[in-house]
């Protein structure tokens, strides 16, 4: 039976059962993966959150982006209150199954300071520097 | 004095040492944090890996990405064995400072299978799909 290990060698095609395959993969102690959220159109990487199997399988069966909030610890429904949701076109797993690449179409800013994206603190020079003001207009 | 919680509602330009910077950010309870590997040509999300402070700082003074290898407690010179190393372009850190992105330029496949990237796992109709073969010169 194919296992996870067996996919890194197994050629394009293969595949295996998504509740096997979830069954194996490396959540960490809190029951979570990280999940990049990169835009579809743009191919700007939006933000990185968290998820544990029900939001997969959530995001899965909608077919909207559920996270799963550290701070809340509770399924989070990307755009539930911003109206700022991800619209999945494609979940992806890396090689090890630790870590998840969402493809989608962002409705909005994807970040919670309104600007298009969380990646926004640009680091060189021994300095930290904002690339992107916040929009005035939803201060 | 600016502080990281600062920085959301800050202009474009707005500066913070990077020590301050990296006394403030949210390390996991292993001092690592998760950093996303971006190839600058391709606009393709590579792989996702840790970083601790050392590796952080060690990446930005060489111009040669080094993550935390989890398994192996160390610094990961990322190619140091392969060859396959990423020399980083730009690194960003996220609104709330617990993720970094790292734009590189990538020397060969980024994935330990030999694949381009990690991301090689399609999930859809509740079955994990491989979706490209790794190389046969390279297994």
């Amino acid at each position: 039976m194919t296992s996870i290990k067996d996919l890194e060698q197994a050629p394009s095609g293969t595949q295996l059962e998504l509740p096997t395959f979830l069954d194996g993969i490396k959540f960490n102690d809190q029951g979570l993966v990280p999940a990049i959220a990169q835009d579809t159109s743009s191919g700007s990487v939006l933000m990185l959150a968290w998820m544990n199997r029900q939001a997969i399988e959530q995001t899965l069966s909608s077919g909207q982006v559920v996270y799963f909030s550290r701070s809340r610890q509770a399924l989070w429904r990307k755009g539930e209150t911003s109206g700022n949701t991800q619209a999945l076109q494609s979940m992806h797993f890396d090689c090890d199954a630790d870590a998840i690449l969402l493809q989608v179409e962002q409705l909005g800013p994807a970040c919670h300071t309104n600007r298009e994206n969380c990646f926004y603190l640009r680091v060189a020079n021994d300095l930290v520097t904002v690339t992107k003001s916040p929009p005035t207009a939803r201060q």
